[in-house]
C-alpha cells in the first residue's frame, strides 16, 4: 500500500477486501453476501440515484477525473459509502468495465411474493436462462413503469453482471422475487392480481388482452413456453402473431411486446 | 483420411478444405468469398427450407444420427449440395455447435438498393454493433413479414455466426443491403417507400405512425439516436414513450416495437 492525500491506496490484488469484491463475479460469493456489483459510473450512478444500499465504493482516482465521475464520487461522500482507493492494476483485477474508474458493492434488494403490494404492472419469467435476456427485460420494464420481475424456478441470477450490464441500471428500479411456481400458485388468488400469460395456444392477440393493473404478464421459457402448470394460473392468455418461417420469437422481444401493451391499457 | 462406406472422411485439422470452412469464422474469409456458415441442423435445416445456395455441407456422421439430421441431409443429397465428410475431431475444430454435426457453407444473398421492390416492410439500421441486436432484429422481421433489413454505415457483420445464430435461421428469409447515408438518401425518393424514423424528439407516439407500406422503419444507433442526416430522409417522426429512469431501449427491443405496429396497420 501507498499512502495518497485521500488515504490509502490497495497496490496489491492479494489484499483481502479486493479478494472479497473481485468474488462477486460469482454466483456463490453474490448468494454467500447478499451483494453484488455495480460496474462502471453509469451503474453506480444510478445506485446513487435510487438510493440503493451501498455497502462499499472502489475508486481509481487515476481512471475518476470526468465531471460525472467527480460529481457521482462528491454524492457518496456525502452519503458516507464506505470506500476503498485501488491502483488500475488493481482495478483492472475486479472488472472488465474501467470507465470512470467506479465500482459499488451493493446489497440485493429481494423481496418475497406476500411483499408485493397489489398494484401496477408486474412480469413474471419461467426458467429465463440467458443473463443479457433477463437485463434486457429489467430495462424495458423500467421503461414501462413496471414494479418489478418475478422469477420462477431455474432462472439465472438477476444480480449477475451480465445481467445487472444489460439492465442499464434497471436492476434498481425494478423489484425482484424468486420463488417456486408452486408457491406462485398458493399466492395468487388472494394476490390482487390478474395474470396475463403469453401462449401460442391463446386464442386473442396479445393487442386485445386486459392489462387493467394490478396485472402479472407472464413469459415461458423460450425452449417450451409455459406450461400446464403456468396455464393453471393465469385468468387470460394471449398471443403474439408469428407471420414467418421462424418459430419463435427471443424472450426479451416477446416480453417488450406485451409490457408495452400495458401502456395502451392506462 | 479413412475411407468409410460413404466415402473418405477427413480426420486432419489441416486440411485445406477444412481450412477454408473454418476461415469463414472470420470476416475477411467471409469477405473475399462471398460464403458465411450456417451452423448446426436448424440454420441449415432452414437454409435448405429457403432454397438458400449451399454451396458445401460439412457432416460428421457419427454426431449426425438423429431423425430430422438425416432427413435434412436426405434432403441436401436431393439438391445435390456437395458434401464433406468429417471426424468429431474436425467438426469440433470448425464449429462450437456440434448438434447434429452439420454444417453449411451459404453464399451470401446481398442486393443493393436499387434491386429492392417498392412493397412490404423493411428496416433500415444505423450502425448498429452488437451482433445478437441485429440477429434478433432479423428474427423479428421474419416473425412480422417483413422483406429485409437495411444496414447503413459501420453495421455489424449480418453473415458473422453470432449474429446468424440470434437470427435462428431469419437470415434466410430477409433480404439485405449494406449502404451508405448518403446512397440511402439518394435512392429514397424515386423508391416508392415512406421512411418512418424513430426518435426521442417526435411529437406522435409509435403508436400513431402511419405504417402504411411499402414503408421503411429507421432506427438510430442506440448511442446517439437518428442524426441529421437520417433525420433529412424521414417522412415521418414517432417516439417510444419511456417513463422510467434508463434513458434508452434496447435497441432491438424499440425495433420490435415498431415493427410490430405495421401488423396493425394491415
Amino acid at each position: 500500500m501507498r499512502v495518497k492525500a485521500q488515504g490509502v491506496v490497495i497496490v496489491s490484488r492479494q489484499n483481502e477486501r479486493v479478494k472479497a469484491v473481485r468474488a462477486l463475479q460469482e454466483r456463490k460469493a453474490r448468494q454467500s453476501t447478499g451483494c453484488f456489483l455495480a460496474e462502471g459510473i453509469g451503474l453506480v450512478g444510478m445506485a446513487v440515484q435510487t438510493g440503493a444500499a451501498i455497502d462499499l465504493v472502489v475508486v481509481c482516482e487515476e481512471l475518476c477525473q470526468s465531471e460525472f465521475g467527480l460529481k457521482v464520487l462528491g454524492e457518496l461522500e456525502q452519503r458516507e459509502a464506505p470506500r476503498i482507493d485501488v491502483s488500475v492494476d488493481v482495478f483492472g483485477s475486479i472488472t472488465d468495465d474501467r470507465s470512470h474508474g467506479l465500482l459499488g458493492v451493493v446489497r440485493q434488494h429481494e423481496i418475497t411474493l406476500k411483499d408485493i403490494r397489489a398494484e401496477g404492472v408486474w412480469i413474471a419469467l419461467d426458467a429465463i436462462q440467458y443473463p443479457p435476456n433477463l437485463g434486457t427485460i429489467l430495462r424495458t420494464c423500467d421503461a414501462i413503469g413496471a414494479r418489478g420481475v418475478i422469477l420462477m424456478d431455474a432462472s439465472t441470477d438477476p444480480f449477475a453482471p451480465a445481467t445487472v450490464k444489460a439492465s442499464r441500471g434497471a436492476i434498481f428500479t425494478q423489484q425482484v422475487v424468486r420463488c417456486r411456481l408452486e408457491e406462485f400458485a398458493r399466492w395468487k388468488p388472494a394476490s390482487g392480481f390478474r395474470v396475463v400469460g403469453t401462449s401460442l395456444e391463446a386464442k386473442i392477440a396479445y393487442t386485445q388482452g386486459n392489462y387493467t393493473s394490478p396485472v402479472v404478464l407472464m413469459m415461458g421459457s423460450e425452449r417450451y413456453g409455459l406450461q400446464e402448470g403456468h396455464l393453471a394460473v393465469c385468468d387470460e392468455l394471449v398471443k403474439i402473431p408469428m407471420l414467418g418461417r421462424c418459430d419463435s420469437l427471443n424472450v426479451a422481444v416477446a416480453a417488450s411486446l406485451v409490457l408495452y401493451e400495458t401502456i395502451r391499457a392506462r
